[in-house]
């Protein structure tokens, strides 16, 4: 138990991230009062029932009412909704951030729903899993995974105390610009769940041919890709459509790559091949020198641990 | 420790799945000798150090002689030139298997030099790790992996043995025939394999612009690509050359529906990306019932636990 870093904190949006973070601010003490407002009232007595919030509102008015700190943590397409109707409730000095996988787009939507005198400071925890809803969350999510704030010309004591509350959930901190935080996640996130999306679609249509062994054999390394693909959809929806250019961007030179290894297959030019093969190892290198790596690949999705 | 079901077993290529079987074979003693043979001295010199084979011989002709069992477990390029060899100095009655990746090929490749009243049964234990070379290997690799045989006509107790002395290294023995093997290993591994490696090629070409962050956020999902496009550039130069038209008829449908999703995403057509990701849910759902899953995804690669 710390002390808490905001009096009353009020979540929007109660899934995964937002009950994980309502977890976590009850675990370690970071907030004396947890708010909270969701669109379903199933949802909302679930959190109350839960006790990852002390009080939940119909309204996302209501909630963020003397709210010190109102995390937005909707589906990334919902967010200026959302602002447009907290933005006349919001406490002067309070700060607002949000958690969406996508930054510039969010930025867009909320700033100019946010009044002088309230602090904006998007960021985006890179921790989740293939689970959504208020029943998904666990304290421990944030634990030694990264958390990115875009600082957007915020006061610095306002970043200072909101870095202070993420690393009070055991994030590690950084600071990135907006646009650059896109393209980033484009190529170590967005991208790789297109792709994996795409793939089990394929096998979904020759499902029928092979029966049921693409299941049976999964393990042989498409299992994984259809673990990403079991992430909500709605939120990945809205990731695509808001995050367009920096992922059609990066599918475009995907494409150029893979047409170029397609023909390699054809041609039988077993030199390309291996040449391709051998180059890709060096990444692999450095992430295992970074410390980027545990023993358990997981796609960035963190166990529960008894939190 | 079980009676020894072959006598004397031929390991011919020491790497990853030779080393893991020899290692089995001492562990649960289903074999009374292994000999082996690989192309450079010093990984027959570090068989016979780590234990896993009792004699080694620097031709693989010598290594299969008397042999009751003989393994290919080269790359599947290699199965030809060390099939050609072995063929005049198998023992009649002795039963000569593959763990070759790709089987239309491997037959083709090795079924001409097999003599007659020697059984040839293609076989491919689906496991494995990023690793490779002698010291990779680890008596448990194939506990609880499927093992799939091709009865190829072979006489039925030479295929009962092998399934037993299968099941003795802890996998799940299953018949099929090779055509359909290489289309259901198109699906489930081949074409996954080639999509990391390719997606792990254009963060390779991006590392410049975003410097070392994608390394260091690779956690978000790029990660696991990684260690898939880690593993061993001639195993898999040669799975693409020789499975190259089921390996062109998936990645063709994969073009195709990446292509559908691409313009739904440029057009910003948010019902089309919901659907998809809604549907490819149904498998998942499918390979968890089918209890295919794990807790940690891994790409189909076995971890080390204490063999
Ligand atoms: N999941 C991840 O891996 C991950 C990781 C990092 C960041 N993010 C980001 O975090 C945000 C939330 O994701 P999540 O995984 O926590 O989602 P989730 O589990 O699906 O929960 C979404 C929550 O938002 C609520 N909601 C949706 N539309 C709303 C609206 N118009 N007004 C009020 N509430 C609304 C839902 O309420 P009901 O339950 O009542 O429908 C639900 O409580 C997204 O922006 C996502 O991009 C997700
Ligand atoms: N790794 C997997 O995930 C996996 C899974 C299932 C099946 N397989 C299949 O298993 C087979 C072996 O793979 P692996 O992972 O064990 O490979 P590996 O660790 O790279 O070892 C290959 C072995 O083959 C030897 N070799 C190569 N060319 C040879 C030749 N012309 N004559 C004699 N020996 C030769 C090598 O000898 P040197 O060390 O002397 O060069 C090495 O001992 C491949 O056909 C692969 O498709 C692999």
């Amino acid at each position: 138990m710390t002390a808490p870093i905001y009096e009353r904190v009020a979540l929007i949006g109660l899934g995964l991230i937002a009950s994980s973070m309502g977890h976590a601010m009850k675990k370690w003490g970071l907030a004396t009062t947890v708010t909270g407002h969701a669109k379903t009232e199933l949802t909302r007595t679930s959190a109350l029932e839960l006790g990852f919030c002390d009080e939940v509102f119909a309204s996302a008015a209501e909630a963020v009412r003397d709210a010190d700190l109102v995390v937005l943590a909707v589906p990334v397409g919902a967010m200026e909704g959302v602002a447009t109707e907290i933005g006349p409730h919001l406490k002067p000095g309070a700060t607002v951030t949000d958690v969406g996988s996508v930054k510039q787009a969010v930025i867009e939507a909320v700033a100019p729903n946010i009044p002088e005198g309230v602090h904006f400071i998007p960021g985006h925890p890179l921790a989740g899993t293939e689970h959504s809803g208020p029943r998904s969350g666990f304290a421990t999510l944030f634990r030694n995974r990264f958390c990115l704030l875009i600082p957007n010309g915020a006061a610095p004591e306002a970043i200072a105390r909101l870095r202070d509350y993420w690393e009070g959930m055991g994030a590690n901190v950084e600071e990135m610009d907006a646009a650059h935080h896109d393209i980033v996640l484009a190529v170590t996130s967005h991208t790789p769940h297109l792709i994996a999306y795409t793939m089990v679609g394929v096998a979904d249509h020759l499902r029928r041919v092979t029966e049921s062994e693409i299941i049976k054999y999964s393990a042989a390394g498409f299992r994984d890709f259809t673990r990403i693909a079991a992430s909500d959809p709605t939120m990945w929806r809205d990731v695509f459509l808001t995050n367009k250019e920096a992922t059609l961007d990066i599918l475009g030179r995907f494409t150029e790559e893979l047409f170029a290894l397609q023909r390699a297959i054809r041609m039988g030019d077993g030199d390309e091949l291996f040449d391709y093969f051998t180059r890709t190892r060096a990444i692999r290198r450095s992430i295992i020198e970074a410390g980027q790596d545990t023993a358990a690949p997981d796609f960035g999705r963190a166990k529960v641990d008894g939190a």
